[in-house]
């Protein structure tokens, strides 16, 4: 099991490292590339085509348009990652990711959602895995403790 | 393999009728039901916390919750198709959507992207089945030879 | 009298501890939780399900299903404060909170407008209780005091 | 038990007589009135100062003004409806309504949420009248009723 | 010759002083107050109504009614400064101002247009004074030296 | 007294004929021309240079930018009327239009508002007449009555 | 002289047509082809990288990747038309074509703006071709004259 | 080879000295020009009709109308920059820079785009200029170099 991260600029590493690491706590393999649409397509390219990953999450910024090219390379499922970028603060790279013409799907998450597509990965990956399956679910029981143990700190007024 | 479509509305169905008759046409069964999150919250639970499908595929408008209803009931792939809906032309389901928070992902399509849904799904079924991969490519080919058709066409002006 | 608030994040508190500050400057009752509508479902559902609050006031931000989960679970007044969230502004909360279909309404505020939405659960109890009418009076013309002092100190120079 | 509600421009009404409608519907008495904050700012102040209504609903389009002037002369409830109208399709009204500045509350439903103005009404009325608070729950029902019987005919395709 | 200026909140003087400035740069008296719509709609009514001065400029913010609750009280001009508040930046301001109802006119500057709003009353004012009219030409004329110079330092590297 | 009305296109003239009329009945002289600020710039100088208008009402689409460029060539004061033009709804027009910089002011009305604009200058005018303020004061209780004709009729059921 | 004009699908044709008579009544050659960057990438590559075209105008509507695609693969000047397409009216378009990142730049133009892409190719194509530059000049004195001509008609009634 | 730069402010500098280095690295000539389209319509006229820069770019914020102006005298081509400003973050710069009408095209890049309005000049001087066109082949070569080395230094940790 591998999920490949193309990242459009080496700027968006502070946004996508949390989808690395929530990829590795479900012990994922992560196959990571710094590869532009627009500066670098055929590296883009050759990397799609020659990648053993069977997800790919591809994450930009502005006129968004990586998730989109690499959707249009491969029919493995593309999940997409629209970064805030200034100064429209996501609303165009949401738009540039998630609008997509009809044929060629791109799986959008909220703007910087990294941790969202590392899970949705996972929960795709689930689907042939029982055991990602349950750390799934347990992934959700400690994040419901998490909000009662807030709820706590919070009347004891230790938050 | 079964896909299921839940909508928010009977008024989605217009739309939503192409993610079905495209998830027929690779073959992938589908189990479709009229949902809505806030009328029949209990009706979305029971469907989802009983159905055996391996994905859903949610629809609705305006504050479109119910993929995010769903997500929160299930780990198995939740995909969002935001609704257009007057009169902000789905920009409130768009963003109801997908910017949900971190650890219950929705991967949104394009506003009334039914059909994109629908091969989405099949690209994640497809990683465990050869023949939807092939289906699939063969997908794209056709899709290819009819913008050169249409190309052709419009050069002949027969479009 | 009682005013039950639910936050879908502990973070919210710095917004809403104006709600509940308003709300006990006035004598009523508070039933705070924090329990989020993606990531604790059933949590809501027993809370509000078993709640003796005559109103509800939820917080939530980004994609704010939080009201209107709430409102799908009850037929008391259900108050909506859309959180100010990065990076769309709260822009995404006020649409996913005011924009319920009809059958379920869900009464929103301005975004982060915790000290109204208290307020207004105020006046809505005052219907029943003479004393909180007066009382919102008075508060009214102490806001009007407080308006024409400030007009006399910026007249002298000391604002 | 009196509602009364409020409409900036004769035009509202194509849009507004759902609130009537479905405040009648639930035996609760409506006082109707055209009345604009810009072109008649006495008639709303007089109206406003000798209602007897418990509860106002106030649309209006554009700058929608009409539901904060009211709520600036009266500390009863005072619900908001934003008017779809041209060219910003309510993004005017919605703001204009919903934005308001602490101190001063409007209950602001979507745009053209007229039927959900008057239902929210009613779930006010109810804390004080167990009838109404069992229509409600009646009402529900029926919705979600309608739902199901929607799903049924979707299914038979008689829908 | 007398403009008033009439500020929703005390907030607002950080950015309404480069108005008064500018008034008082061309010799025109200013009345100042504060006063809210929403929290002394009372005052606004009586200010503007005894006022003398020819022409009001109004300035607040989000749901900014202000210019318009003074438009409907006079057919004096009224110039509307929306004043850029959080979270959305003054887009609510502006909207709420600017999309005014046929029949009660509000000539409406930029978000924070404060020396505009000033600039263009005493271009109401020169109407009926050629004094004023030769002021503003020169306040141009310096304008104009004023990017020569600009232009001159940046090319010396001294800007 | 006069007014010049300019507009960018011929197409305008279905919007600012209200302008045209609204002047007329209030016995303002028009000067009315058509002149586009992008095809033809040298027109515009002209004849704003050679104008003894009073105020200039400039009224364009899209990117408008005829009321900044009028307001660059005179210091009379210029109203701007953003047109609701294709695919943006006036947002681009109304945005070009009031966001002018510092020094050049230019009195914006709502999308589409052209009636507002002739009433605007209206009021501007009626600070030297006194008949044009009692007109003004007129046409304000004309309003009046239709809102309240209309309000009798729509309780006759006759509206 | 050439330039090559790129449609994502060929129901961009009725846009883009005025693009090719604009260029044809210069006496431009225009070399068109449907191409769509997500359906077809392949032959948007082959297109570009064998064309012997001075300038790419590319069309196209939604996540509108084309140009940038196109503008990736060459050095040559490459134009961007959004296409008007539904439901956001051309903003996801215009976003995507234009937020190009630094080093990659696309020429845009309005939304649906097929004509001025096709004379913002032949203001490039002039800069090498004296006799272009003239046909410039004389269709903006066209225009100038359809301006004065439509202004004359409006003046005499007969628009 | 020429370019002339004229910015609508001094303060718009910051931005635009990226377009000046990136010129001046491929050794074009640059005319630079503070000249703003409101406070100095003559100075712009003047500028544009003298110049013997073969190119024309033009920055400004809010209600950006220079590039548009400058287009309108001249028949070489413009480019936009729309400059970020505050509040509206550049979408009005942009919309008043981009949605050009019919006749007068205005290239527009992405909001602070300096760079690309200067690579975008390159890239049209180019067509006359074989080393030019080299140069650019070159200066993309090393875009992909960086982009390679970034990936290197991310994945040894050394970002």
């Amino acid at each position: 099991m591998k999920v490949a991260i193309i990242m459009g600029s080496a700027s968006d590493w502070g946004v996508m490292k949390a989808a690395v690491d929530t990829l590795k706590s479900f012990g994922v393999e992560v196959d990571l590339i710094v590869a532009s649409a627009h500066r670098t397509p055929q590296r883009v390219h050759d990397f799609v085509k020659n990648s053993d990953a069977q997800i790919f999450i591809a994450a930009a910024g502005m006129a968004a348009h990586l998730a989109g090219v690499v959707a249009s390379l491969t029919v493995k499922p593309v999940i997409g990652v629209p970064i805030n970028s200034e100064p429209f603060k996501g609303l165009d790279s949401l738009l540039s990711t998630v609008q997509m013409p009809g044929g060629v799907p791109v799986a959008t998450m909220a703007v910087n959602g990294a941790k969202n597509a590392a899970l949705f990965a996972v929960e795709v990956l689930a689907l042939q895995d029982g055991e990602l399956s349950k750390k799934l679910i347990s992934y959700r029981e400690k994040m419901a403790a998490e909000v009662e143990l807030n709820d706590k700190r919070l009347k004891e007024g230790s938050l």
